[in-house]
């Protein structure tokens, strides 16, 4: 078996990585939710200045490494890689945030599981020395995404109870081989999970399988308990996918109730701000990531997280094909030395 | 630096890194053109028994991972890992071949450098040590990619010439730890790469400078010349695109005359078949490589090959917006030792 690697799907990284800064930028909604205040950037401007939904996306990105590499004190040129994603058709958010800028990328596809997905390759990319500062960052934004997923926002359209709100944000993390007080310990490499849920606007059911086979996978191959972990994140299944995964454990023997959580869940108030079954997008895991659960790591609240990225792997013609809903789920174990 | 890092781009995979075995699927233009009859699978109905050209594209994908299995003797299980993408919206082609195989399974999109794209990580997986066995994996769909991104084929478009026809195909290589004598030694991971080409029927010319980026960084990282190598092959610059990139490595000093050539001028006979501007689709540079390039690399005939994977990374939105197409391409240095 491949030295590094942990059981079935699980790898440990060769050499010890560590996330050594991030960043986060958030929109209005997102900055009046229970977590704005940690935002690094805060716009009024659901535009972002830029004239389309799109460019408003690729500007975010653009924000969110630009604020990145001020804070780890680095030019463009001294990253050697970027893995990002984001959920518009071809990942323009984050093909066009990188263009001319020099810095080698690497897109991901991966839905919302994207933050987690890019967390993985750049521990992959460090630890195995082929690179000492890559950054895993992905974005998503409302209005683009209901205009692509769903229906124009002028439409008007009503929403069912268990959809989900696309936040719109940006998460960037740098992942280096600098000693930092942060460290990737492990991640596990999800599977294609399809149980038949067809309802695209119930996307927290139609992941919740993909969430519950990895994290099982993650503990088996870690040998370890959810008593192990201070928190088991996962990002998004919102509460209806929260109250899914959390049958599926019980039936499997799994105590993982007073664990977890679910940055769509989170991001929003349940009362006062109107998102039906919670946060969802590429960005909701990534901001979460990037501003609460890394804060809390590196001031040592946190000390071993399970970072769980959800994707509902759907798209508007296999929805209108009446196709089921795959679902995909990566694990990132991420641990604070203080 | 990172102690696989050659130079600015490139990185040598830790641990020696093989291609075991490749396998590849095409459709029926393609199986009368001049590589036709190295394909493995060939199919004379363009939808591969399924309803939907998106559904075809996905079938293309399992007949490709179950022959490449086939001839592995693999079965599913004993896989760590596929690294794979496609140009459909959400890459569902990629993740609906996946779904319930319980194969651990990392999305990509790198438009029509996919292949290398997904060759390149998985010699970063194995060769780091975290897989033994790591498929690589793309496909793309004429109809399909002509509905997506231009017009429904009933509408009976005109195509300019300077236009691409995207190959129906999918081409899957296996990555392993197991010595055989197909190496990659080396990849060059590629920038986003804009000089302002707008035209979405010229691609070729967009992506043609991010082909020269990456082929110089690779020379200049690996302190090699086109001499050192039998061929450099580009996928897929087609006609225009080829004579462009010609001309930037004239412009730098850089003899590649004799030794560059493009898959999407290899799979279609320019004369018979009438394709315009050469082939393009992520299925292009993917079933050549995994039939002819390969085949020639086991066999002896091509000792060291430089496969040069290119990708336009615009939308059919981005290009509403007028806004220019940006192109990347990732270099994979594979050697035979025959």
């Amino acid at each position: 078996m491949a030295r590094n690697k942990v059981g079935s799907h699980t790898f440990r990284p060769e050499i010890p990585v560590y996330i050594g800064n991030w960043a986060s930028v958030a929109g209005k909604k997102e900055a009046e939710g229970p977590l704005g205040h940690g935002f690094d950037i805060r716009s009024m401007d659901t535009r972002f200045g830029e004239k389309t939904w799109e460019q408003a996306e690729k500007r975010m990105q653009q924000l969110a490494l630009d604020r990145l590499l001020e804070k780890a004190q680095l030019k463009p040129r001294e990253l050697d890689l970027v893995f990002s994603g984001d959920l518009l058709n071809q990942c323009i958010g984050s093909s066009f945030s990188l263009r001319n800028t020099g810095i080698p990328h690497l897109g991901l596809y991966g839905a919302c599981s994207t933050m987690a997905q890019s967390l993985l390759l750049a521990a992959m990319a460090v630890g195995g020395g082929y690179a000492d500062r890559v950054v895993a960052m992905t974005s998503s934004h409302f209005a683009g995404s209901e205009r692509q997923y769903r229906f124009p926002l002028g439409y008007g359209g009503q929403r069912t109870p268990t959809a989900q709100w696309t936040v719109t944000g940006s998460g960037a993390a740098l992942v280096t081989s600098q000693p930092g007080n942060i460290s990737i310990e492990s991640a596990t490499i999800g599977t294609v999970t399809d149980l038949g849920i067809t309802d695209a606007a119930n996307m927290g059911a139609a992941m919740a399988p993909a969430a519950f086979q990895t994290i099982r996978t993650h503990l088996e191959d870690t040998h370890t308990t959810p008593n192990d972990y201070d928190l088991i994140v996962t990002g998004d299944l919102g509460t209806i996918g929260v109250e899914a995964l959390m049958q599926l454990c019980r039936e499997a023997g799994i105590s993982i109730g007073g664990k977890l959580t679910d940055c769509g869940n989170l991001i929003f108030d349940p009362i006062a701000q109107d998102v039906h079954a919670g946060g969802s997008g590429c960005g909701c895991s990534a901001v979460v990531l990037c501003s609460e659960l890394l804060g809390k790591l590196h001031s040592g609240k946190l000390k071993k997280l399970l970072f769980c990225g959800t994707g509902a792997l759907l798209s508007p013609t296999s929805t209108q094909q009446s196709l089921p809903i795959p679902g995909i789920c990566h694990a990132v174990c991420i641990t604070s030395g203080r």
